[in-house]
């Protein structure tokens, strides 16, 4: 980390309590044996385990470690206000989800306060597009973080559609579904290999773009990659317009292979 | 798997021999921790394992499955002919690999045929730059491959560097160093977060890139990440040109976030 421990040390020296120490743990796909060991270990040490979820649902991060979770273990779920009832770009998702962010980073820094360890775990890898990483920036400066790397979401696309994604010189854009059509045709037409994120409402966007680009017929659906119910299919064939959260479009590159 | 099993089914009954799998078996960005429990599965359930290797060396994918091998378990070293001696673009280069790959998937079909799993290990994901990918082809249509997508190699650095890399609806650009300057230039300014691999001798290029592009500052240069002699430090303060092949430069996206 490149953050001194300076104030932390203060913290210490002025409670007399050892301050714990916040985990970002980054479980994979979906699948639970894509987990990494150390992520196994992560869970089983802390007292604590933090997770994000929607109000009336577990949560899929909380579903992934369920084998993993030792009796006794505190857990502290972080409920969203909001997830797609309200556009991301009206100031009320933002204000709902920044109130909701600071809440949550107190919530975390009462358990580190207190001396607990907190493993706050979440799908994926947790420095990409992942909730921790804002809960990461309010807590970095105060407290010890350690980060785990995970098995991307879209690693595990790539091995549920068998598909090589980059060889050689291949140059890979990753787009969120959220860009404008516009955009997403340019940024397509200008890169050898693609995946696109964020799918949901935007897939016919997205078919349009692709069909702009000249690629529609090499982008292929993954629909929960790694999980129950996985789906993979030509683009092209997909008869409807359907993207859950847990999908993505894969355009593999075509480059330079002896 | 998109493609059909029939032929393997028709060898099966040719041969009376139950044919094997093919394991391509991510390993993750060198942290053998970082390993996942799908990946550790593979490895003591597969008779033969198979790596890619330089002459005269173990390799890091070796390496870093080390503390999990069996007794008993066969080995099959795949002994590159060449590595950076010569130029990849060179008519040499790409004929020597061309025939070492081939070579290597007759020694893996020669284990699939006589009934033996294989597990081919790699470090980092699979399907993302990997060396896999090339046996995988020559493969694929031939045998049942199963592929378990690893922590890659930039998820690693992520983790290392303490830095998120994309918020909300950034776009990220994975660029091979290889590339010219003046293309790595253009596309590094058209993008949010970039992540440069292949570094090697590419660094001045990239360097120079980089503050073509008015992101030298934002860059950060991380060597060995995970691993034993782990570096981060912004690439500005790097005094030196000197980029093993485990390197890369980071620039991380600075989007939307509430």
């Amino acid at each position: 980390m490149l953050d001194p421990l300076s104030p932390l040390l203060e913290k210490e020296r002025r409670t007399g309590v050892a301050v714990g120490t916040l985990h970002g743990v980054g479980l994979g796909p979906g699948d639970p044996e894509l987990m990494t060991i150390r992520a196994v270990r992560m869970i089983r040490s802390s007292p604590v385990i933090a997770y994000f979820a929607k109000a009336g649902r577990r949560g899929n991060a909380r579903a992934i470690v369920d084998p993993w979770v030792k009796e006794g273990t505190e857990e502290l779920p972080l409920l969203y206000p909001v997830t797609t009832e309200i556009h991301f770009a009206e100031t009320a998702y933002v204000s709902a989800l920044a109130g909701f962010y600071e809440e949550s980073a107190l919530r975390i820094a009462e358990k580190l306060d207190a001396g607990q360890d907190v493993a706050l775990i979440c799908e994926g890898d947790p420095m990409f597009y992942g909730s921790f990483m804002h809960l990461f920036e309010r807590l970095k400066g105060r407290y010890q973080v350690s980060i785990t790397a995970g098995v991307s979401g879209m690693s595990g696309c790539f091995a549920a559609a068998g598909r090589p994604m980059t060889w050689g010189d291949d140059v890979l854009t990753v787009l969120p579904g959220t860009l404008d059509g516009e955009s997403l045709a340019r940024r397509l037409a200008a890169t050898d290999a693609a995946v696109i994120m964020k799918l949901g409402k935007n897939l016919p966007k997205v078919r349009a773009a692709l069909t702009a680009a000249g690629l529609i017929d090499r982008a292929i659906y993954v629909e929960r990659g790694t999980m129950a119910g996985e789906c993979v299919i030509p683009l092209a064939l997909k008869a409807d317009d359907e993207a859950p959260y847990f999908s993505m479009v894969l355009v593999p590159g075509e480059g330079r292979r002896p």
